[in-house]
């Protein structure tokens, strides 16, 4: 699904730009810790934030990583949400931050309202 | 209208991601060469390309910039198409080309089909 030679921008701890659209139609971006597994995309995120807001109402999900040595070479990665897990104790968080190098990190103030949001993904595009 | 910390990410030749909403309301998000004049955002595209036609049906765009160096430090610039100039030479994709690095930039080869994109700026979050 991924072609060989983009899979290290997904390996690696870069981060990525998520497209989601607001309940009024216009268009959110924002850099997104995330990790993939092969098939899914995962983020950590909160309940009390727009972008779950927007994703409640409209699933749509797009991801751009791009190499931060050759940005012209990228990624892009079309989908919806699945599924948003809660996760109390901010774990997931915990290993996203762990991933991107902090290696002591803790869990988040607002863990008890964290969650993964599960990306599906149904295109891949690469340039 | 930028706060002074974040403008560097503007002046330099840093790849923007912009969001653009498709007729069918899903997301698309790619990286982009753009310019900023201290009001409006301007990119180089095509009339015969998707986010072209994302434009026309919802003028709606969403620009992320971060740090290379500090990915966690970041500008989003939320706004909406304004115009598509004309670029039947492909003069600003030869200066967008020179500002990103290559001082030989040619004009491309669909030139005739060129636009420049104008974005105006609603909103700015930084983080």
């Amino acid at each position: 699904m991924i072609p060989a030679d983009f899979s290290h921008l997904l390996e690696e701890p870069n981060f990525g730009v998520l497209g989601t659209v607001r309940p009024d139609n216009t268009v959110q971006v924002n850099p997104m810790w995330f990790e993939f597994d092969g098939a899914s995309l995962r983020f950590t995120h909160t309940t009390q934030r727009a972008k779950f807001r927007n994703l409640r109402h409209n699933p749509s999900m797009s991801l751009v990583v791009f190499d931060p040595e050759a940005p012209h070479r990228y990624i892009e990665l079309r989908g919806r949400l699945t599924e948003a897990i809660a996760d109390p104790t901010g774990a997931f968080y915990v290993r996203l931050g762990k991933r991107y190098g902090n290696a002591g990190q803790q869990a988040p103030a607002d863990s008890d309202v964290r969650v993964i949001l599960v990306m599906n993904i149904d295109k891949v595009i690469t340039h």
